[in-house]
């Protein structure tokens, strides 16, 4: 039995969301793997970093390039629970990512609304793991943050 | 006679683009402009800190909010020397950039490649201000890259 399969990735990522929950951040968390291992663990912090850039996938695709010197990604898998923006999906695209996993789907603000490619087209997709499980997080937040 | 006008600002980020040519980095340079007032400075960056987030736009967007303290730049003015990519336009977005004035277009990787608004809606756009010299910047560059 493969333990390090998307499913265990994908809660790696559903944690750092947990953790941006916990310190008011809205609530997305992603991680980079690079050979079955996690490479680079990030979570939404542009409250605290008072900097719209600083999106879970983007401190996740920076630090997973220092982690292997190198620009570029193809080999990597990025795990994100919620699905990225234009903003992200464009460093996906620059990154040469290999592989993007999404959970939730934004309809408001992801990169699937733009009916043009975003991604670099080797990269592969697959969304909808522990979907709710991201979902739910993110209506907690919201709920709390209207309270 | 008002000395600090759009195409002062623009030879500004005309400038960070020389910068980044002098260090072998795709010669794009990018100011933000508050209140009349540069704030931020920055030039591409990609291979010194092997990261393709590092683009003139995503810097100066990071240094703007870092010196006003505030992650929204809706007083603000990005000039930069070509016409910004997804990430860099979704970046905008979300700062809820005033103005974006860009000098060269990409009809590769600009944003209005894409059909849908990236920007946010209250952005003024303006395009093609000294367009040639960073143009003919960017041509040296990937001339010189060939040789």
């Amino acid at each position: 039995m493969d333990l390090y399969n998307d499913e265990y990735f994908m809660n790696e990522a559903l944690k750092q969301a947990r953790l941006a929950f916990e310190e008011n951040e809205i609530p997305v968390g992603a991680v980079v793997v690079c050979r079955n291992k996690i490479i680079a663990r990030a979570y939404n912090q542009t409250e605290k970093l008072t900097d719209v850039t600083a999106h879970a996938e983007m401190l996740a695709i920076t630090a997973a390039s220092n982690a292997l010197g190198s620009k570029y990604l193809p080999e990597c898998k990025l795990y994100v629970t919620l699905e990225p923006c234009l903003m992200c999906a464009g460093a996906g695209f620059w990154s040469q990512l290999g592989e993007l996993h999404y959970g939730a789907s934004d309809p408001k603000r992801g990169f699937t609304q733009v009916s043009q490619p975003v991604l670099h087209p080797k990269t592969k997709v697959s969304k909808g793991l522990m979907a709710e499980e991201s979902k739910k997080l993110l209506d907690e937040f919201f709920k709390k943050l209207r309270n």
